[in-house]
């Protein structure tokens, strides 16, 4: 009846799946519930290296939020704080996700839908994705909470196109904009999304969470201290550090460890 | 004789036009007089949905400033602050501008042209249009002041290749690197322009004014206070809020009033 | 034996050449060290109007950093410590630059190199140039203090793409993610970088490095004081101003001065 968050996992790879039969993967507020709380879940395991977050099917990643519901669930202002709350911890969980993420884009990627994609580390989509918010027309304004991820992936020109305008943007014009990190044929979507998980996964798992990590505190505007800068060489007494170098140096794969 | 400023409003849409026959609407001291007090007059229009910017003719947008004028305007310290703190001021309420604005681009877009697209909300060009500031072969340098809306839409990187090189970019450029919006054909710029300006009339008129706000106040470092948070809820008491969701459940097209 | 920096100046025009034959230039330590010296050197000389970086022969800009050395000189935190405030020192010395630096990158920008260019003002490359920093796959993290000026040029989603994935984009990919500021055909890399370099010196020299400092200024969150706007107007009082207005003014082509 109502939507729902699936995920499952197979090998170091989780992959959360987006429910909603019969509303495009729709997101509804048990969903964005389910999804603050397997994000959540998944950041706290050391032995996964990517996780995928997709679309049900390979009509839509999803196509917005589940209007219907907006009559009941945020008709006044208090019952809006808390649904945005609940949204805005699912998108902050997802951001948190100490795994890289990658969101893989099939069809719609609309409104709660192109949020989601926002807080992904990566976003591989097909030919025939689409994405906007064309909320102007619904009458409502995006939760600013939920608009800075969206500005920080497209900077303000690409926000006031997508926002003012209320057109969906096709696959070309959003890997033009920066909005995704690549495009293939619709047929091919599925296997470049886990093959750039497999990718992730060939890399030391520890170098991945860190590259994460200093990318986000870079974009803070504190300047790094001496504590921090001696704390990124922390690599130098791990065993994926040695087997790095002297894979590298042997010239042969290396094998590297859970985080 | 100068160069001036005119306006026209056909329904919701006004249009300002950039008009300097013979000089390639080149901005002159009167203009950006002109130009500060037009746009803030059509700022305060509550009727207003969308602003059209544009150069008389279709052979420029704006081909920069009126370089003769700055020997006499622009020769002391004294005058050049006064000058630039005019053109300042019609940036600044350009870039103040409740309503949605759209640059529409046909040829020479340089210069204080280039300034005055940047602080529109969108840009549609023709692919003959060109992009530029060529100033370091007039021995000057763009005044600090009105160089942050520009740094703001390309970044360190384009910026400086713009002023370093003092190249004009063609069309296909601009687009890459961000500098606009859509590139259409140099037979359908004004269509298209129009176009825009009618699907950004077909949303909510409030929702296009709180995006434009929320846009810029996520750009101050500060963070967004509670109260911030909460009222950005108000189109729930709004008219059309409840025209958006009944259309929208009723699949019709919604009726939106004025702001 | 090692790798060794090497310039030579024509005219106005400095060139800098990164040198480690058999290691396709990859950066080693001492590099790094007359890295620092030469560009600290060629920013005091005022009569040079523009700086190219590249590096030797058409194969590679520099891959990487020269990794057997690691083992060595970047075994403990404080030789770490050490081997990078050497690598910050001539990346800073780089960005601090007064004249206009071009990378020519032909081949593999990867790691270090990747750095380098970063740092220049502007970045021609070849249809095989190749980028990246494949470290996770090596088992360390890139230096925090070495990631902002990469950062500042891709935003935070390139960055998390060429950290997290490790594979190598190509030219379409760079130019497309706003890595490279033109793409040319390998066969012409050289003579657009050096045409490129001749259009910077063909504008007033002291506009270029004026234009450089402000870009730089804007990017600091305090915002402009009186007096620095004042002092934006320095270029009044020069030779090279009255000379390029009156080259525009009588439709010849102006004769700059040295700084």
């Amino acid at each position: 009846m109502s939507g729902h968050i699936v995920w499952a996992r197979e090998s170091a790879i989780a992959t959360i799946t987006l429910v909603n039969p019969g509303k495009r993967n729709a997101l509804d507020f048990a969903m964005w519930q389910q999804l603050a709380e397997i994000a959540g879940r998944l950041s706290k395991d050391d032995q996964l290296r990517c996780v995928v977050v997709r679309g049900d099917g390979d009509q839509a990643f999803a196509a917005g939020g589940d209007i219907a519901e907006f009559l009941s669930q945020r008709d006044t202002l208090d019952r809006a704080m808390a649904y945005h709350a609940q949204a805005g911890a699912a998108l902050q969980a997802l951001y948190d996700c100490r795994p890289p993420t990658i969101a893989l884009i099939q069809g719609s990627c609309i409104g709660g839908g192109l949020e989601i994609a926002a807080q992904c580390d990566l976003r591989i989509c097909g030919a025939s994705a689409r994405f906007g918010a064309p909320i102007n027309r619904l009458g409502f304004s995006m939760y600013p909470g939920e608009m800075q991820a969206l500005l920080r992936l497209l900077g303000p020109a690409t926000m006031l196109e997508i926002l003012l305008e209320g057109r969906l943007l096709d696959a070309q014009e959003a890997l033009l904009k920066g909005l995704v990190t690549r495009l293939v044929a619709d047929a091919e979507v599925v296997d470049e999304a886990y093959a750039t998980a497999r990718r992730i996964c060939a890399g030391a798992p520890l170098v991945a969470r860190t590259h994460k990590q200093w990318i986000r505190r870079l974009q803070q505007p504190s300047p790094l201290s001496d504590e921090e800068l001696r704390a990124s060489f922390a690599f130098l007494d791990t065993e994926d550090y040695r087997e790095g170098l002297a894979a590298f140096l042997e010239k042969r794969q290396p094998h590297f460890r859970a985080c």
